[in-house]
């Protein structure tokens, strides 16, 4: 029920943190034997279903880690190597990304892996974070992301890395990056990719004021691109992918590359200051506290 | 009459060449008695009423130099004293830049400073423009213009500094960096902030042609967010001034010096390059002869 | 006939493959003895006419290269020859580009000039294409383009160089720089002077996808400024030019170079790495290959 309302409110779903089942006994989200029943044969891991169609070159990769898919780091890990394979596969051209949850793309950031963790543990799960955005963004497929349910802060992130958005016309999902909401600060390569996809002026408001957007608003600023029935979702995508699929690959990749090179050169060659700057800020004391008091209110929300 | 219809005509705004009283002999406007008995306790001079509300956490800056808020030296002076003062109380979060002056939010820069002025005096005012520009742009404080009036050139350039502008509802008043249009270049920092806040091809345009908008016209761009009611202007800023104080301070002054540090560094380090460059344009006697015959022409009109 | 299929096709007109008659034994395309009598005493080729009026200090010149206005090295040539000319000519203050050409402004760059050419030969032609955009996005002229048909690829990018665009409101015309269509891919400066004019974003997706937009599209991204009936196209462009004539040449060509330049140096300081890129990449096998096919299927359709 708690969950339940949460997803009624715009302010709950955190991205930097965000609520997850507490069946885990090491912060890590349980997998339902339904949902481990429900995965394919070339899945590659239980918190993501692969489901490639050699006869169209396309690939529809389903987030499966309830409740919200938190970007935990066995989350990450997983979803760098389902995207990795694809990326070697010549065969596979597209890639699809979107939920088994309902109405929830990602809730964003794992929360538990910032608190009480130690900085080592914290910098490996960052480094993870810019890993999944390094190969998203970068990926040479084209990509689209079908964005069935709610998509605050690093789901936002994960929807802004691909060439395409389409999301489900419900006015209670929401997307954005409202990292300030919760006292933190999305870090300049969230930034970047939200400036490449609505530009600076939205970029400045949204990040400042930490908004969440309905499909309508999201639209009208361009976070995405088109708006469809919820259950039209993924067939959209699908009958989107075409008109990309008519493009020959190399000429579209190169092209692709050319775009958003210079604002992934500007991670990829400052990583290391990035996980720094990342572990020294979340490691406070003051920020702890605030992640504990977070997690408590989540907790009681939750019984 | 001249000066009448010159508040009529879109044109005759300024910026860099504003109209003045002639009251002042030492080339500053005078303060009438009225005005001077209207400020509140609590401001720091006669150009510049600060008023702030402990309970609130925001000031209240009302720019009151008849009869159109020239910038001034002594104006730009006091203002930047007046923000520096805001910005190092802890107590104070937000601020909300608005005119007392009729019909006029700021006329911009005063000819006056700029005309059969020694190069040294000329390079003390425009330092003294660049410190306002970096004060507000680089502010840590919420910023909010209510734009009551007429905002061209150095008006427009103050708004533009702003977290978020609304703007009174009046077709006969308008906004823009009209520089052009008498034969002066705005600035690269000028061009900048612009940029960040309408983008590169409405920028283009618009300094190009020195574009004055109306405020239809400002809204439809981007160039202000929210059209009011004249009457409304400044309730209208508090309120949504609530909606930024919602944010923890800490984030929101990072992200917002995430999004603005490159531009302002490009003048901070460029500085004394800028106000060289300044000097030598205004001082040469092609540009001090135009500006010679349009303060003759507004003699005549104030006739 | 195959020419009139070709125009009803959006996916026809090239822009780095261009059609062109067949009645030329070098590489270059006839000019009617019609048209050749149609040249006013002012033209400066047969390729370009160019009518220059005194009285207004503005220049319209014509593109009149049968049958699709292709972008030859010759025609290049005389339009950089004609181009510099009129920016050495104190009194011609603006510039307004068109086509003589019914239903297209220009196909963009001729096929021809890269099939089985030397790399010297295929370098000194991507060495005109560079110089046109060279002259025309870094003159001081007001230039507008007065878009009367299509214009793909080589074609929109001489339109994107302009400072205002207006074109025919009819749905047949298309506009867009379609490389990718081809498997081509546009070079940065291409790139860049899309994405001054519609932004990242709207750039990112047409560069992809290669597409065409018809007049409609095209000014609701803002790829045009201006949509009027075919026949008001140039009279438009001429109405519009008095408001540009208005401005103080000096502070608008200022202006204009302060938002261009730094696109500008960016090929200016790499143009021989540009010419090697090009040269490498078109004289690879597979790509004369496909060259040949597509100029092969060309001649067939217009047989």
């Amino acid at each position: 029920m708690a969950l339940r309302a949460a997803f009624r409110s715009k302010c709950v779903f955190s991205g930097l943190l965000s609520q997850r089942s507490s069946c885990s006994g090491h912060g890590r989200v349980c997998v339902s034997p339904v949902l481990a029943a429900q995965r394919r044969n070339n899945s590659t891991s239980p918190k993501i279903d692969v489901n490639f169609d050699q006869s169209t070159g396309v690939a529809v990769m389903s987030l499966q880690s309830p409740p919200v898919n938190s970007l935990s780091l066995d989350f990450l890990t997983e979803l760098c190597i389902s995207v990795e394979k694809l990326e070697m596969d010549k065969s596979c051209r597209g890639l699809i990304v979107t939920s088994s949850q309902p109405k929830v793309f990602s809730a964003g950031l794992d929360i538990t892996e910032m608190y009480g963790k130690s900085p080592e543990r914290c910098g490996e799960f960052w480094r993870a974070v810019q890993e999944m955005w390094l190969k998203l963004y970068g990926s040479n497929m084209i990509t689209i992301a079908a964005i069935n349910g709610s998509s605050p802060a690093g789901g936002c992130l994960m929807s802004l890395t691909c060439d395409y958005r389409i999301m489900a016309d419900n006015p209670r999902f929401s997307i954005g990056l409202n990292e300030t909401q919760l006292g933190i600060v999305a870090p300049f390569w969230f930034k970047d990719t939200m400036t490449n996809t609505v530009g600076h002026r939205n970029t400045e408001v949204a990040l400042q004021l930490g908004l969440l957007y309905n499909p309508s608003e999201a639209l009208k600023i361009g976070l995405v691109d088109q708006l469809v029935p919820e259950d039209q979702v993924l067939t959209t995508a699908k009958q989107n992918m075409t008109k990309w699929l008519a493009i020959p690959d190399h000429a579209r990749a190169i092209t692709k590359s050319m775009m958003r090179k210079p604002t992934i050169d500007k991670l990829a060659s400052n990583r290391e200051a990035d996980i720094q700057h990342f572990v020294d800020f979340i490691t406070k004391d003051s920020i702890q506290k605030s992640l504990g008091m977070y997690m408590e209110m989540l907790k009681k929300r939750t019984r």
